[in-house]
């Protein structure tokens, strides 16, 4: 691709160095910029710079917050000894949206992935596991995408906290609402055979 | 979407201003943006400020340029009696990949719309036309994209430059190159067959 400027190509350049996002895609998003008053520019150029300089992560849950105990952890409404552990932030969102849940959370930061060079320490679990040995845990939900990565993590986690006195659980895997049993993959459709619950239960939610 | 941080939300909210980009594009890149180091993101907000603010037109072609006439438009090499007109910057990019055309551009900034309320004074008309008026202009080349818009805009620039001594042409539609002819439309199809050349020109590129 050859540019007329080299500030078009600077620009194009480093928004093509997000996600998904090629050479072609990056173009169209500048010129768009271009042809729109420089006051939006501006505004999307404050609004990405003030969140990455100034964005804070709880102390407490590593969730993304304004303020050093983020809300859900200084919600007086929350049961604080029940604790979902999740990947990321998108997860916390999902999972509040779905008023399912009055726990506080846990955010790792990612999955286990030698793949990826995450390692354990590249997480946040020893502050999960320093809560859970100090006794602050009743039970704790893994709520990680079922995938080996989130295999691994949760397993290298629950060796590390199976000493001390914690329930553990994880969501339930089966098909989903909606679903239509002959589109489900085997796997998922076997443990959900296995894992079959009171059919008393299932008319609850 | 309920987000935990304000800032985060801003960010968020900016981002999916971009066309084609949803809330749910928005926050994973601008998460992609928190787990990479904060340099990136300065980078890429530097680098989209220093655009929009600093970007020139070339005051000939109105293309984008660094500097006050483009290089194109500066070039020794080019013909400058061969205006090719183009509606973005894009199609002189592609056009200038192909160095099949060695005369200089005029970049139009858009089609003639009414429907998004775009008429012929919010496009670069008046000074196409002005330099066909001033004799600077030997032959002109539509080439805008094959559209209801595209076509109005040229027959209006043809109405008036008609009376002026100056060639017109567009360029050639008809089957892509490498393109089937049973998956071709009618229309391109049946053009291709009015806009027949003679077999000996086919040979030539």
């Amino acid at each position: 691709m050859e540019f007329s400027s080299k500030l078009l190509e600077n620009a194009v350049n480093q928004v093509s160095q997000l996600p998904g996002i090629g050479k072609r895609t990056a173009l169209r998003l500048v010129l768009h910029l271009l042809r729109q008053p420089a006051e939006q520019t501006n505004q999307l150029v404050q609004s990405l710079g003030k969140m990455r300089n100034e964005l804070k992560f709880c102390k407490s849950c590593h969730n993304i917050s304004d303020v050093d105990l983020c809300e859900i952890c200084s919600s007086h409404k929350r049961d604080k000894d029940i604790i979902c552990v999740v990947e990321d932030v998108r997860d916390v969102m999902a999972i509040e949206n779905t008023s399912s849940f009055k726990g506080l959370y846990h955010v790792l930061g990612g999955k286990i992935s030698p793949m990826d060079g995450i390692g354990p320490h590249d997480l946040n679990i020893n502050s999960l596991i320093e809560k859970v040995k100090t006794n602050q845990v009743k039970e704790l939900i893994f709520a990680l995408s079922p995938t080996i990565e989130g295999d691994t993590t949760n397993f290298y986690i629950f060796k590390q906290i199976k000493e001390y006195n914690v329930e553990t659980s994880t969501i339930a895997r089966g098909i989903s609402v909606g679903d239509e049993l002959e589109y489900a993959d085997e796997i998922t459709l076997g443990r959900s055979i296995l894992n079959r619950i009171p059919f008393e239960n299932s008319l609850k939610a």
